[in-house]
């Protein structure tokens, strides 16, 4: 059975040509020669059935058969801003396997706490891309950079629903995954027309030492709400993956 | 501050001395000595506060202060059977997640599409005594040897819920989730008593190839529901956690 091959080309229609990496994997991985059918990827909600019109040593140009625009399967966007795990390693799966499940954004954030300061972004970038291919994700999810905790609050002024997950026994804590349910069933009823504003959902998880306090009552101050994943003490990136895919089950299609 | 320690002793109301591994991180590691406070685990839904009551070079003992007996936090058992990925680390983070997040059992299925046929369990056991430790589960999943899939089937005779998951358009699937999120509101509805048995869960989740059409009809054919597991296309290991995660998110207290 021949391998179906997906490219990530931004702009696809627009370019006529696979960017470099993936010229170079389509040419001396793939060995892929003109006549070759391919499918590229927008990363912004397009797939498309193309076959490759010239291969040169280096460069792989192509020509688009047929334009295939595909419906979100969520509703909203799902935003996970998360404090990176000291070992880089638990935060690339966690992204790989938040791309796999679907999400839209992930920001990363400098807290208190954190015990990661700085963060290759680039490396998240070529993991979620390679996710989104093996998946078969027509959107990307966007990768922010690390972004200092008040920063984040401050600037974030969506319309959707914002969530804070703590462990503070100390703080009144509502259950995630029944809010967001909830207000899924909420906003279907109130109408039909708003979908993409109220559906929205930003969810904060911690580092290993948690948020400060002061941290999280700064976040319920400006608009966030204060919400525990459940009974489990997760790690850090058990718990943005989880935060992730509860935000699907109560998104989904 | 002080950091509790845990030890995972099973019958630890009858061992008076910890095990010889966790002997040698206590005393080599964390240089415990008479009179001091530890923890201890039992897997089988206890805890024990307990000190230190004799510490040679190579022996610890103890002695139990309190019995902290623990009541569950989901309802029924949540039991993964998985075809194990050729590339062994994503069984192993997948198993570290599943009990984070909180299972019961797993077993290793020999499929015919299968790129794995051996597997040292001795090594997850390992990552699930460590997973529990530190998300302080009271009880152990228990870890079984890979299983030939029509050995599993036949002998595989639950009162609960039993699942396949699998990719076949040709073969009619429910939804997973909605499965058992039904299945788990009429059996509160229905009797109060018998929670154990009907809320009981097994699900099936196939190899990189998926499982062979002819297994997935034969565990149709022995009482296994067809499902999906959603829109998503997901690897093995993703599926695997994504099963125990929604399983979770059904039979939670």
């Amino acid at each position: 059975m021949k391998e179906v091959r997906y490219f990530f080309v931004p702009n696809a229609n627009v370019e006529k040509e696979l960017p470099i990496e993936e010229a170079i994997h389509a040419l001396r991985v793939l060995r892929l020669k003109e006549g070759d059918e391919i499918f590229l990827m927008d990363g912004e909600g397009c797939f498309y059935q193309a076959e490759v019109s010239l291969a040169t040593s280096k460069k792989c140009f192509y020509t688009i058969k047929q334009v295939l625009k595909q419906e979100p399967t969520w509703h909203g966007r799902i935003h996970l801003a998360i404090a990176p795990t000291k070992d880089m390693g638990r935060m690339e799966w966690m992204t790989e396997k938040a791309t796999e499940i679907g999400f839209d954004e992930i920001t990363f954030l400098n807290c208190k706490f954190s015990e990661r300061k700085v963060l290759r972004t680039d490396r998240i970038e070529k993991i979620v891309v390679s996710a989104m291919k093996q998946s078969h994700k027509a959107w990307k999810p966007i990768v922010n950079d690390m972004t200092p905790f008040c920063n984040f609050i401050d600037n974030h002024t969506c319309d959707g629903q914002k969530y804070i997950c703590h462990c503070y026994s100390e703080i009144l804590k509502d259950d995630f995954f029944s809010l967001i349910n909830s207000s899924s069933e909420s906003t279907h009823l109130a109408s039909e027309d708003d979908h993409s504003l109220n559906n929205d959902i930003t969810v904060l998880v911690g580092p290993e030492g948690d948020f400060s306090i002061e941290e999280v009552r700064y976040a319920i101050n400006h608009g966030f709400k204060s919400v525990t994943l459940g009974n489990s003490r997760l790690r850090t990136e058990t718990a943005g993956l989880s935060a992730v895919m509860m935000s699907q089950l109560a998104r989904r299609v």
